[in-house]
């Protein structure tokens, strides 16, 4: 049998057919388009989904599920999608739209959560029934798999990993709270340490890798460093300082098997996870016992496609 | 059939028998006595288990099965118990000890995790999938249900919700951390902020209630406060805000459908209920969804038992 993966963003539909060995055999995208009525873009992720079975020589006979994995807060229990600040669902019933089209059966989840979901099941945490990926790109984004299952909590709101105060009354963050992980640890709080950073050092290296602040992004500060400037290394210190520190939070909470790191600042890979693994090691709570590995994420944008697949399976 | 609950403390062995109806029926108990060979602890709960079970006018055949509620580290997959601080396990197999004495089927977990266990299927949070339970003791205790299963992580050691820091380079923690969420919100960190107060305050009533600082414990601060001390209020302030920011980090985290507070602070029930409300309605993340409801936990010590014996159910 096959999967079909659907990874709904902003910007682009992307359907994928996924093998029983959860590899990925073929891709079909469509643009989103955000700015129309919701049952237009329901239909193109239909009609996308048709196509793609049909261009493979396969039937809806051949296909055992539909996975969605879409932003914004999603009730995969009854497949509804209840609300996404980029894309106009409003308490959506995605299961029930797509009866109009196939009598595949339908399955959806948060984006976030289902790219854990591929990483657990067939990327960096791979035969882990315990893992959690974080994503740290525009914001810190969370997925926590606990049993081979998305930690969704009773309405799909949970795993928001990134809104999780660690410094109380610190810096704003977009949700409303103060010192939220996501606002240090995101490319964006990166982004912003750099160029404080940067102002306050106007002979830093920085400024020939980026010659004015709207230049800056997550990779100056690393790139500054690895060529030995020391403001830049205090920035990614601390940039390390709380992303470890968040870290450090979640592996308490949650003991995954293994943590790993998706988005723009991971592309560091293994560069940034040195940084960050003696921070960890000094602070663990338990000692004496197996312990969580932090390993970069693998699938990269396959994974919310592989990961909405495995939904059905 | 019954179930039998024990929950093994640093000071006594209590052990319960639980009906399917999941009520406590009949409780018997012996002092732990730590400073003596692990084995001989084991006997004891054996013995204090069998007896009770003979008492009630019951076989080993009415009983399902025997769960183990331990402080520490434990491996509940394999029925192990591998570190306390209190009592004197190393790796030790709890359901292979127990062979010699009975061919009840033994489980085991965490304490803090089986009481949350006991409230989720029998108190505060019973019906709900998705429960967590936080103390509010010497330390910050959790224990987190997802789909009324234990969230313990891969290696048993997960739930450590006490240890998250909320205030990066706080105060210091226990663990070895500084500004662990436990730090704050635990009685003795309300028990430091008050005595902290009283120091800089000494016209404070506070002073009435407690003459001496050793005198201080969890209820001084909210004493005085309802008496209209305004420096306990502001004492009682900082409590809730700190108390407040880690509530709301875990709602984010999991989505619980009810949290419920035990342990000596909580003791203060609605009353500091209403005061946490406000500050979690003004941040929380998600919006137009059901919201966590957080209450007091009913079973108070009955919860450790009655949840230790739903580990076999």
């Amino acid at each position: 049998m096959y999967y079909i993966g659907i990874d709904l963003g902003g910007t682009n539909i992307a359907v994928g057919l996924v093998n029983e060995e959860m590899k990925l055999v073929a891709t079909k995208s469509t643009p989103t388009l955000t700015n129309r009525d919701i049952n237009e873009i329901i239909k193109d992720m239909a009609e996308t989904t048709l196509a793609l079975i049909a261009e493979q020589g396969l039937t809806e006979a051949d296909v055992a599920a539909i996975g969605i994995g879409s932003p914004g807060t999603v009730d995969g229990k009854n497949g509804v999608i209840i609300y996404s600040c980029n894309i106009p669902f409003n308490h959506t019933n995605i299961r029930e739209a797509f009866k109009a089209y196939t009598s595949i059966p339908v399955y959806c989840g948060n984006d976030a959560d289902v790219a854990a979901l591929g990483e657990a099941y067939a990327g960096a945490a791979a035969g882990c029934d315990h893992a959690i990926m974080i994503t740290l790109g525009t914001g810190v984004g969370g997925g926590v798999i606990v049993n081979k299952h998305i930690v969704a909590g009773f309405n799909g709101a949970g795993g928001e990993l990134g809104h999780m105060v660690i410094e109380k009354d610190g810096a704003p963050c977009n949700c409303g709270r103060k010192g939220c992980w996501e606002a240090y640890s995101s490319a964006t709080g990166l982004i912003r340490m750099t160029k404080e950073a940067m102002e306050k050092n106007k002979d830093s290296m920085m400024w020939k890798l980026a010659p004015t602040l709207d230049e800056v992004d997550g990779k100056t500060s690393f790139d500054a460093m690895k060529q030995g400037d020391e403001t830049a290394k205090q920035v990614v210190d601390t940039y390390c300082d709380y992303l470890a520190c968040g870290l450090l939070n979640i592996i308490n909470i949650f003991q995954p098997e293994v943590l790993c790191l998706g988005g723009g600042v991971a592309k560091q890979g293994q560069f940034l996870i040195d940084l960050l693994m003696p921070r960890i090691e000094k602070e663990r709570y338990s000692k004496d016992i197996p312990q969580t590995t932090i390993k970069p994420a693998i699938l990269g944008n396959d994974a919310g496609i592989i990961g909405a697949a495995m939904l059905g399976k």
